[in-house]
């Protein structure tokens, strides 16, 4: 049997077994039978409990052997202490997939972990779901493998998102939130421990199923992250959206890590940079994981940045506004063809059609007048999107304002979306199932057209050029000095500064006056990373203070940190330059490339951008040009304030290269980072300032 | 007749006349009266119409004249064409206030305020609320003087928030959030057009109605400052909380500004410092203005971060905790005492309490044990507040778990807050009636536990002293140049770089080699205020480059300017210090001092921070300390990654020497910043780098 088709069979099984079943339907383990029965499973079900002769009216079995057939899925509700029997049974028996639901497994500790061992060794090659999973379900075909108390209620509204949980408590409330609000669900899923299954074998399930198009993920951690990657990236190849929302937001970065960009990336930001190389659209917030994928579902496209508010009551237009003007939408008054069109509909004398938010005032609860209204804004080139207030006064009469705005949408593929009184459900669902967004909370309207604003602004990463391969086998292992470090950048492209490495006060001053003009003198040593910490650092220094410093400095970093530094770097004082920070970082989820600005303040600004390389080689310009875009610093290379212009296409192949580096070197490149990066003025290039390279002792061979 | 008795008489009337009555109850002239009946008013209700007998069964007059009594308040429906007849004869007849919600005044243009203007002449003495309002209602009473749709509901929650909103609409929004969330109101009104009553009357009102303990506001925009303060600032001392939505978020500053001050100061960010100034909690979403005062309302005091999550499903605590980690709280595990008490409950094999969210699981649904496990973290000394995850399971008894919650309440004075499942509106009003407020958006939770954080760190501010007086008689007009600038400055303690005011390439050369080292070479003008975008700045110059430079200069400057500069600074460069923006900016809410990170980048990264002066003279060392703490660049201030630590306490004096410049120069200072401002090391002060300074020409004398 093939993997496929254990998960599809999981999912849409013939016959399922529930092993632990009680008749009892006020327990969990009563529930599996209720629901299936009550949202009408059409398949068999075996109910397994050797004290038991029914449950529910179903014959129930005293054991797996007994059972008249082989089960496509079984529900395991039996404890930790016993699952793993019951599941050796089962895969016996030839059941393709096991739901177990006890918890007590690796969320618990090292025991746990023993016991998911083991549970997984019994169940061979049948495939399990959880275990401390509360199961799935498939509205799609009507089928609850789930003991989820939301299932209690009647009706689900069947739809195209497909949701994926690694929380079943989580589960249960998406399910229940979007009955409420009418918005359409096909399958769920709670994956929770993945001691087996994970999220990324649903997405690639739901990428393949025809009745999802739209695919939400509530995140507590990525187990896999290539395996994620993949199916994240073939989601996206077919034309299905993926929005995420990921728990873990106020971890801190590893404060003692080595170098700035440890400090900036942190975990977090790695999911960011993650999400953003697979195409998925992260949630802001808990309730943007329902908002962002029933706007993506629609399929409506937004092209721009531009936003008409219709609204029939001045103050929640002017709230709509405001909020969308904070998540950085323009809401542009009509122009004059658009604004002498709808004064034609003759709403009233109170009507204002020179501005927007369009108050059509009462006459606007006139299904004609409201249908006129949207019919020409969505014609007016003057708007990507139309958001419509539907007020209390909609409660009404919901299916006739409903259908007026579902009548306009074919006249064009902008996003319509409602904001509507909290106190008019009803209206909200119609017209969410109508194909227009409702959302009763204002800042929701917002997030939903930014999730369509992020989706049709990405673009899957160009395959990067491997780049011409450079030998560094001739370089020592272990943390290098800076002027090491700068070496190894070099080899790949980028130019340090002048510098020369010396060891007595009377080489410096030699150096310094070869070197002309103002100097930096720094400590040279591997061990020290924050030279400037401890005194290391001494600039603009003027060729006749060089000895007498670097005396002075011996002291105070021996004092510092009990050893005198013996070697010593006198190197050209560059200024006009731009300062840039350039960095890698890695963790579980990948191999980031970090740019932002640079300097000694880095850290506490942290204007910058990452990136994960795909694994198939370094950033392309593109990407390094889009990471630019995402920073403040960039207006500084711009030319701000009459600053010379600098010489941005130098940055840019400087960070391709440095990815290069990366990319080529692998694990044997544990840590490196240039800090600063001085980007001189238009056709002057760059120059590595300060750097960082650490490589492994004996990590494998260059790759 | 006083006007607070007029005011208190609007609230609280024993007779209302409604102006243009309808019979019809379907029209929103038919309303007002269907509403006071309908819920309860006890007061004679007087409907006028020529062309009705009776409306509603009430015997209806024919106009103003006919009344059988003088009413303390009238509605008036009429277009805004007849209301000011209506408002005429109702003042003839010593109607102590009327509301007027005709739309077609002032919010319409010129012509609407004309007609807004004959309105409040015809009112003479009465008192008029609106035009342009949906009216107020005082729930305490039950009277409701409005023509809200949102009154149609059955029954109001009565409490002790009080709302005053500028908008309408707004006002039946918040009304029916709150009364589906059993959020207790005591009066709502709305102001809209403010022609006459504004928001700060019915602060007044509120500060001293028994029945308020806290204020909301929506607001637009604050149309009389001094007033609002004086207002705001009444109601804290009375211990009455404000917390206020503000729209015009996305305002940008005027990048048009001649100095960076101005662009960083921005509308928007001005009502921030004046709500930071009076102690106003401004809510950062709309949700958050029901969201917050519910939580004031309890009257619980934080004193701490830390947050104690109790929840009996894993998936809802762990989202709980994320949310609240985003808002800068602490989920700190339990103390050892505190785990022995949770184990001692017995709540089962998977409950876990060395761990927090503290997970009680499905055990925790029994009210002894929830009982027991609230008691047990209310008075742990781990904890300054605790939030309860009420699950979908509450919704089988939230009475009986409610009152569990209640009961522990008098244990301490630690907030308390619940997370409750959507789908259990009914549990979530009983515990917010309970006064435990009751959130189904996760983000609220931390959102209500920021604003109590915001409130009890709020600190009126201390009365300044006035500084000694400094005579500036003497400068001149206009824009002064950079040079006189910092004289200014230095009059009031601020002490200014070594320069020297050169005209010539010899006179310059002469004057860098007295100052010696590097220095920095810059054209002197009273109009150019950004010399850096003419190429007027020249930094790191030894002596012998500087004539050169200065004749590279002149013609650069000219090329972009048109005009040749004729005189120049010599300036000591300074290296080593720290580059401050310290600036004033004035608007209709007042004048704010701004301090911040200086030097060209300022405006780009935005790390500052804003205080408006109270009129009574400059900050108060301990409001200059304040702003420095929510800087990032406080951090660079203290010595970060082995800097030198900056002189503080020398900034601290300069920017209270700059604020008692601004307050002394009053409205002659027309504009004034210093960047940068550099701060040296400890004990070697602040040098002013560089001044812009501009004095009204015909201004008025010091003050």
């Amino acid at each position: 049997m093939s993997e496929t088709s254990a998960v599809a069979r999981l999912l849409k099984p013939r016959s399922v077994a529930i092993i632990g079943a009680s008749s009892d339907a006020g327990k969990t383990a009563g529930r599996p039978v209720v629901y299936l029965l009550k949202h009408g499973f059409s398949g068999d079900i075996y109910p397994v409990n050797s004290r038991a002769s029914s449950v529910s009216g179903l014959r129930c079995y005293p054991d797996v052997a007994s059972l008249p057939g082989v089960p496509d899925v079984a529900i395991v509700l039996l404890g930790a202490e016993r699952a793993h029997i019951a599941v050796r049974e089962l895969a016996e028996r030839g059941t393709a997939a096991a739901i177990v639901l006890a918890s007590g497994y690796a969320e618990t500790g090292d025991e746990g972990a023993e016991r998911q061992r083991q549970l997984i060794e019994a169940a061979g090659s049948m495939r399990i779901l959880g275990p401390n999973t509360i199961g799935l379900v498939n509205l799609t075909d009507s089928i609850c493998l789930s003991a989820s108390g939301a299932l209690a209620m009647d009706r689900f509204t069947r739809g195209s998102i497909g949701v994926v949980s690694q929380s079943g408590g989580i589960l249960g409330a998406l399910l229940s939130r979007a009955a409420a609000r009418g918005i359409g669900l096909s399958k769920l899923i709670s994956t929770s421990n993945e001691a087996d299954l994970d999220t990324a074998d649903f997405i690639d399930y739901l990428a393949e199923d025809p009745a999802t198009k739209v695919i939400a993920l509530y995140l507590e951690e990525i187990r896999h992250p290539e395996k994620f990657r993949r199916a994240a990236l073939a989601a996206a190849q077919r034309g299905k959206p993926i929005v995420a929302f990921k728990i873990g937001r106020s971890e801190g970065g590893s404060r003692a890590a080595a170098s700035h960009t440890g400090a900036l990336a942190g975990t977090d930001r790695m999911y960011d940079a993650f999400f953003t190389e697979v195409g998925i659209i992260r949630a802001n917030t808990f309730g943007d994981l329902l908002d962002i994928p029933v706007a993506l579902d629609t399929g409506r496209v937004l092209r721009g940045n531009r936003v008409a508010i219709l609204t029939s009551t001045g103050g929640a237009g002017t709230l709509l506004s405001d909020s969308l003007g904070v998540c950085g939408f323009e809401t542009p008054a009509p122009d004059s063809d658009t604004a002498a069109a709808l004064r034609s509909l003759q709403a009233g004398i109170h009507a204002n059609f020179d501005r927007n938010p369009i108050d059509v005032t009462l006459a606007g609860l006139q299904p004609d007048l409201l249908r006129g209204a949207i019919r020409i804004l969505m014609q007016s080139p003057t708007y990507d999107a139309l958001t419509i207030v539907v007020g209390a006064s909609g409660v009404g009469s919901p299916e006739l304002m409903a259908s007026a705005i579902r009548d306009c949408l074919p006249l064009s593929e902008k996003p319509v979306v409602a904001f509507t009184s909290p106190h008019a459900p009803e209206a909200a669902a119609i017209l969410t199932q109508y194909g227009v967004p409702a959302y009763s909370i204002v800042e929701s309207c917002g997030a939903a057209l930014d999730g369509l604003r992020r989706h049709y602004r990405w673009k899957a990463p160009a395959d990067p050029g491997a780049g011409h391969v450079v030998s560094v086998a001739d370089l020592p292992s272990g943390s290098l000095d800076e002027h090491q470090a700068k070496q190894l950048f070099s080899r790949f492209g980028i130019a340090p500064v002048e510098e020369k490495v010396v060891t007595t006060a009377v080489q410096a001053e030699a150096a310094a006056n070869t070197l002309g003009g103002a100097v930096v003198l720094k400590i040279l040593s591997g061990e020290i990373t924050h030279k400037t910490d401890v005194g290391g650092v001494a600039v603009n220094l003027t060729a006749d203070q060089v000895s007498s410093r670097l005396q002075a400095m011996t002291v105070e970093v021996e004092q510092k940190t009990g050893v005198a530094p013996t070697r010593f770097l006198v190197q050209q004082m560059l200024s006009g330059g731009t300062e840039m920070i350039v960095g890698m970082h890695r963790d579980a989820l990948g191999t980031a490339i970090l740019l932002g600005m640079g300097g000694i303040t880095a850290e506490l600004f942290d204007d910058t951008s990452m990136r994960l390389l795909s694994g198939r080689g370094g950033l392309s310009r593109e990407q390094v040009m889009e990471m630019l875009a995402e920073l403040k610093t960039l207006r500084v290379l711009q030319g701000f304030r009459g600053r010379p212009k600098a010489d941005i296409e130098a940055l840019v192949t400087a960070v391709v290269a440095f990815s290069t580096m990366v990319s080529q070197l692998g694990d044997r490149l544990m840590a490196a980072e240039i800090n600063p990066l001085f980007v001189l003025p238009e056709t002057q290039g760059v120059r590595a300032a300060d750097g960082v390279a650490v490589l492994a002792s004996d990590g494998p061979p260059e790759r």
